[in-house]
């Protein structure tokens, strides 16, 4: 974190990269703590499997690193692809990922990630969109949690990143 | 958010307060959304009933901001008193850390902010463990929902803040 006696950071584009690149590796250990046969299947209360929040997780962070390279930020932007129901295919997408934002995040201007663009979600600054996104899958992963404890499968720590 | 041509700052004091009085609401929400009978007994697969789950969050908010205040970063200062079983005492307690956010946070300097302390949880930046604690908010709070809708309860909506 840069810090200046006037005015130091809260949060840089790396130190937004770190947290979020923690998050993703410790909702990857999610991802490998399912059986694979209920990592598509197995829910409780009705709620979508974990397999399902995890390709979600992947649509929505992918949109925002596409938009924040090209600049268009409309909804038809997010695949709405099907996705395969495929443990394989789901991480292979998540390295990708994981690669693409060590490339592109730590070089992105602060002025983009603080001027507000018109999102699906609202009209909002891309920080704040990325920490929405974060917020989401720190959401749907502690989800995961409940369903691996209802599974009888102890989770990965949580602190552990 | 502050903004300048040269360093606009991603995140300030200010915002960081917004964004975790958001989540807080949320959270909020969700204690209130439980049966009484169940707030402090329902769980999913051996798990703590969200009523537990809510005072640890605010126990260690409170933690935090005891701390920035006093200076004191030490475990013993975090409170380890047995808390009532109560719904009304919970949310009184809740409300009173809200309005000491409120009064205390956008002072704080960015400079405490941003100077490395010997946490329980090992040695970061104050700001860090605002975020450790918000995503450990985040993450309980999740859980909170599937015990809902195990519950047959729909949650409140999670962009709502």
């Amino acid at each position: 974190m840069t810090q200046t006696e006037s005015a130091p950071m809260l949060l840089t584009p790396a130190s937004l990269l770190a947290h979020w690149q923690g998050h993703r590796r410790l909702t990857r250990r999610v991802i490998e703590a399912f059986p694979e046969d209920q990592l598509f299947s197995f829910s409780v209360g009705g709620m979508r499997p974990f397999g399902v929040l995890a390709w979600e997780i992947l649509t929505i962070s992918t949109y925002l690193m596409n938009a924040l390279h090209t600049d268009q930020w409309g909804a038809e932007t997010m695949s709405r692809e099907p996705k395969p129901q495929e443990r394989t295919a789901l991480l292979a997408e998540w390295d990708a990922l994981t690669a693409r934002l060590d490339a592109e995040l730590p070089g992105t201007s602060a002025a983009l990630l603080t001027t507000e663009k018109d999102l699906p979600f609202g009209r909002q600054t891309p920080t704040a969109a990325a920490f929405y996104m974060i917020d989401n899958e720190v959401h749907h992963r502690g989800q995961g949690y409940v369903y691996l404890r209802a599974l009888g499968i102890e989770p990965p720590p949580f602190w552990e990143r």
